[in-house]
């Protein structure tokens, strides 16, 4: 694997290039990109094509099969995501705080880039453009070594992203898609704990596990949802149904999809019979606390003890009825993934204690699970969304692919 | 190992507590611990004693003896330490931003505990205090690993420390000090990733590289120094010979000092001269490039390669005349370690070059490289000083003790 290392010398070269890089050049390179991208559209479809054609071959599922295709419509809503991230502000080169000390000095702390970011994903080719696009804007070198179902495709996109760089006069080096797509690329890549700073993987359990278990670079993980809502006894009732939906079934494969319901009990005999009969409707399986059977009846099925912490991706939904926010608290403490949980409620005081007490890396009052994304929350497009509490927790934008120094204007000081 | 996995249980039960304590109970407990650190003297005194004694049976250099012991002096110290932290603002519940969404959602990023963190250091027995206090102000529970020269002495500072949170009502698993000082210990806390969110290892280079490639537990290491003063042409000599002796000469043993002179050629001839003789005078040995040698004599040494990358700490410094602020930063760039760089000039577009082109985790114009110090740079004290840049960059105080959730104010929106 002398390539990948030969790879990632290349980054971090670049990567102090990059670093001092105006933003207005690092701006004009986005622009470039997303219209390289269109302009391009058909070299990106012949090589998705061959990926599909491939993955039929192999048998992957229909649902692998649509993550997998590039069309007219997503390349340009791709080329449109990477304009987004150029229009916003630039955070290489913010001065997040300054300060004077009693001795005179003048002390800040500036956002710079990280060096060189690692990104370790699956099947779907448009984290080749959105990733690389982050990290760009970010003054970040990247490699990128997506699935092997997507090579192709990845491939196209990398050689559409390079040639816009030398276009803009920026070292091509900056993004590079990893040619290869086993394991043991991944495991090379993991020990360059030299040239990387920093490695993101985005994909099942196993694919994380496998990262993390090996790893000598720095990894922000990004493991699974479980979701909670829980609806208070002062809850608006339409409110609460509205979010419950639109948390359960909007998307359901995704990890900010609600994926267990507790109920204050107090409004459990009101709510719980609409709920569960509009959840019906919408294909939705409930699996309920005995409480919730004996309020909706037996054709409910009974939730074992693994479905209070079960990411199901799927249209199925746990329900319990709980006390009050004490106990949808230390529930949601037990069983939750530190992801993201609502709070429905006409109450201030259990508003604020949710918001305060709950420590998921995003928490929300009388809102939907489905805004804890980086686009929906304002920072542009995600890089992911972080588990893990160092250096970055929840959804993450170009800001999280920072770090700051300390800057400091003296005039003569020594220590005493 | 049991105890320990026992000890990290409690500390993640404690952990829930100590993030919902609110500031003024927090603050009551490190003053109270500081009021018990010197009320209770005499006990740590004669802790530290049968260390002492200890470490003259095994031989200790008298540097080592001498970190190791305490008096009265340096337990006021302690104390006075932990007195000012107690007075510093509090991070927690800190909302850093806050904006509103086109949607009308109301999102902010709140400051929250990291969780459980692990300390594993050395020989220096107010670290065991000066972290207690840094994790307790940030509300993280702590497990403190010292070195086995210090065990009596840490146990006892932990003993003092636990019966204060009693006295406040806080459950004295918030701080532990392990009672085990050899390396299994260590082994056995790297890989309890389900219970520490962080390890911070402070000491030699053999300790950080043993955690680093064992831990499992996300690590921010503190590695070595190699700190550079820029001389440039125009700066004003005076100021700057005061400055390279205090960053060589104030404290020559510690990370912040500094190893590698750069004198600009255009004041090589005037500066050089007059700055050996002073270093001469004040017992610091001096290895120079060619070019120094051949301005201020062959009395002084060639340095070799390696020299450009040593952390001496000590008296003795390398010396380079470059040709300008290129090459003084291409220097760096080369043989730093990220650390900690100064300028001396009186040249407004040098400084900022300088302040915006090195990254390394502090950058100073016109003062001593020993200001990279958390209390000098008005973060209280400090965890230690991060040379990764992953989640801390530089000098850490209790600040950096903590990450950010999300937090959103809704009226029921949903996504569409």
């Amino acid at each position: 694997m002398e390539q990948i290392l030969e790879m990632a010398r290349r980054a971090k070269r670049t990567a102090s290039i990059l670093a001092n890089l105006p933003s207005l050049k690092r701006k004009a390179a986005l622009l470039r990109i997303a219209e390289n991208l269109e302009r391009r559209e058909n070299e990106i479809v012949a090589a998705n094509e061959k990926d599909v054609e491939e993955g039929k071959k192999k048998k992957l599922s229909p649902a692998m099969i649509d993550r997998l295709i590039l069309d007219s419509e997503r390349i340009a809503s791709m080329a449109s995501g990477i304009r987004e991230i150029a229009e916003q502000p630039d955070p290489v080169g913010e001065v997040v705080k300054m300060w004077t000390r009693p001795n005179g000095l003048l002390v800040g702390k500036m956002r710079i880039p990280l060096g060189v970011v690692g990104i370790i994903y699956e099947s779907r080719p448009n984290v080749t453009a959105d990733a690389a696009a982050l990290c760009l804007k970010s003054g970040n070198a990247v490699l990128l070594r997506g699935g092997s179902e997507a090579l192709e495709s990845n491939l196209a996109i990398g050689r559409i992203i390079q040639g816009s760089l030398n276009e803009e006069g920026i070292p091509e080096e900056a993004v590079q898609v990893i040619p290869v797509a086993d394991r043991k690329a991944i495991l090379e890549m993991v020990h360059l704990e030299a040239y990387l700073d920093l490695i993101i993987p985005r994909g099942g359990e196993g694919l994380i596990r496998f990262v993390v278990e090996n790893s000598r670079v720095p990894v922000i993980k990004h493991y699974k949802g479980v979701c909670h809502v829980f609806v208070d006894a002062s809850a608006d009732l339409e409110m609460a149904e509205n979010i419950c939906v639109n948390a359960k079934v909007q998307r359901p494969g995704v990890c900010n999809a609600m994926e267990t319901l507790l109920v204050h009990e107090g409004v459990a005999d009101e709510f719980l019979p609409r709920m569960v009969k509009k959840f019906g409707e919408l294909g939705v399986e409930v699996r309920g606390c005995p409480k919730t059977r004996a309020i909706v009846g037996r054709e409910v099925a009974l939730a074992s003890e693994e479905d209070w912490s079960m990411e199901y991706l799927d249209l199925i939904l746990s329900v319990k009825v709980v006390g009050g926010l004490e106990e949808a608290i230390s529930h949601i403490e037990t069983y939750g993934s530190s992801h993201t949980e609502s709070i429905v409620t006409r109450d201030y005081a259990n508003a604020q204690a949710f918001l305060k007490r709950v420590h998921s890396s995003v928490v929300l009052v009388n809102a939907s699970t489905r805004f804890s994304d980086g686009q929906q929350l304002g920072l542009g497009a995600e890089i992911g969304i972080s588990t893990t509490k160092l250096h970055a927790f929840g959804p993450m934008g170009a800001e999280d692919l920072t770090t700051t120094k300390f800057i400091i204007f003296g005039e003569g000081q020594v220590r005493t």
